[in-house]
């Protein structure tokens, strides 16, 4: 991660990790420092948080959602997580291991959804049943449980573990659309709508080689692998054209995100999609709809009627197609 | 270029190239077709070119200016043309010879400035005398010098060869730094204002593989190397990034310009950096400029007062700081 013989811009001690955006090494102890910093520096800066807040933290499993729960307790939040039980096979099986081993080992309040249990379907059955990719599918049915969750637990805010890197890529995928609508919602901090939670992304000023570093300093053990469903997909293929910029000139894939934020989305307000909609209540679930049954219940009911799909038959579909 | 036994799409003929954007294989009449096609409708959706206006083609020698000199002739526009040299060694050498024969062959007008004999000094010279990187010297000669040959020509318009890659990489660089000034301008045509010719790019519908293509099937000569300077600029690496991206989605650089210019072009009308400038007369050349002295011939004077500096010094330079 580093040359031999580095020092921490910090300390002048040993460094463990190098980070070209910031031209420097830090040591242990001060590359937690930084991170810290940013964590902060993205919380105050798009007024995220406040000590006040009931915060539920949206947890996979993976690097970036545990080290932003762990940051958060570190900073002197108080947060809950949640887990979805997605049924993507073994990697949901080992995801849910890591998310409920960090929760017990500092004795904290993890609620659990799992998607098959309490909605009849699992996300390989709902990718073949719909006939959508797997990631749309997922996507759509976090989103509703994700608000659902902290709605009906009282919770004033859910925080998501989105990374630099998540929210680049994202950014690009709509810019490479020029999809304006998309584009306008691309914000750190999403504020509370009837029937939607208030949402925020405290990672958004660290890299995905950050929180994976910040995990392992920290002793945190996580899910390493990425999602099998989503190997190959674009957001990953976005990620990578955005790392070859970075890496002939640091500093460009926060110069892409920071100054979108500052330059473009203040030029976009009040064209996301959602501005100009009017919602009513899905006949069903209540959650907020344009429509009489909202998207999720549609999923949920295709879904679940359908037979049990395993992960490995929807994933050798997928790379045939690509 | 296509898998042996494709046929065209047009006319079920041996095909010579593989077009994944339009998901199909083309005949070399049937390729020229579409590039006319392509080119036509530019010309026609942007309203760039009536066959009243006195054209001028600023000609480099290589694949792009060459062929949109030849597809304007072929099309039965009348088109001068205008070749800069920029003393960059061997290089310009040999784009002028293809230049020149190009014109030649087919009897055309072509109007000829040389930096070092006109100006006193050369692009090497001027990158070392102004410290500045050779492209930036290099663009700035160059449109003071387009724009002064098209209005002292009596040209109603100013053509460039810009295909759809130049286009699509510049946007990329402007939106990685979401530059909102220079995002506004980015357009196929700029109208004329005081002081400068109106500028169209007929090419912005084909990549430069369709460009390079269009001059093999119609046996025009044309420099192939890259400018040696350009080597290793950014301009090619958001072109490979692109590239990238255009092999795993093919018509994604299409879509990335275009829903551009009509998704967000509109959305940034007036905010281009000169819609805002009171520009005044250079008091040397009479040129537009916000100040006294214009841009280039503050860096004319520069770069002439400064020893000659042989291209190879400079790209040498270049390379060990990288």
């Amino acid at each position: 991660m580093v040359a031999v013989g580095s020092k921490c811009r910090t300390c002048r001690g040993s460094a463990i990790i190098d980070l070209p955006r910031h031209n420097a090494n830090f040591c242990a102890e001060h590359f937690m420092e930084l991170c810290r910093r940013q964590v902060v520096k993205a919380i105050d800066h798009f007024k995220m948080l406040t000590r006040d807040d009931r915060i539920l933290v949206a947890v996979s499993g993976g690097k970036d959602s545990l080290a932003v729960w762990d940051l958060l307790l570190d900073l002197g939040y108080r947060a809950d997580g949640l887990y979805v039980g997605l049924g993507i096979g073994e990697y949901s099986e080992t995801s849910a291991v890591y998310a409920r081993a960090f929760a017990e080992q500092r004795d904290l309040h993890l609620i659990e959804v799992k998607l098959r249990d309490d909605y009849g379907y699992d996300i390989p059955t709902a990718a073949r049943a719909t006939r959508r990719v797997p990631c749309s599918a997922c996507g759509m049915s976090k989103r509703h449980i994700f608000d659902k969750a902290a709605l009906d637990g009282g919770y004033t805010v859910l925080v998501t573990g989105h990374n630099l890197d998540d929210e680049a890529a994202v950014l690009f995928g709509n810019t490479l659309r020029w999809d304006v609508e998309y584009l306008a919602r691309q914000l750190p901090v999403l504020e509370a709508r009837a029937g939607f939670p208030r949402k925020v992304k405290p990672l958004v000023r660290l890299t995905e080689r950050e929180t994976a570093a910040w995990c392992i300093v920290r002793g945190i053990d996580y899910l390493v692998d990425e999602c099998p469903m989503a190997l190959g997909n674009k957001h990953l293929a976005y990620k990578s054209a955005l790392n070859a910029i970075e890496e002939t000139s640091p500093g460009s894939k926060a110069g892409f995100y920071f100054n979108f934020i500052d330059n473009m989305a203040p030029l976009l307000a009040g064209r996301a999609l959602a501005d100009g909609l009017e919602l009513g209540a899905c006949s069903n679930c209540g959650a907020p709809t344009t429509g009489n049954v909202c998207a999720f219940c549609h999923l949920a009911e295709t879904a679940s009627a359908h037979a049990p799909v395993p992960v490995e038959l929807v994933m050798k579909k997928g790379r045939g197609k690509r």
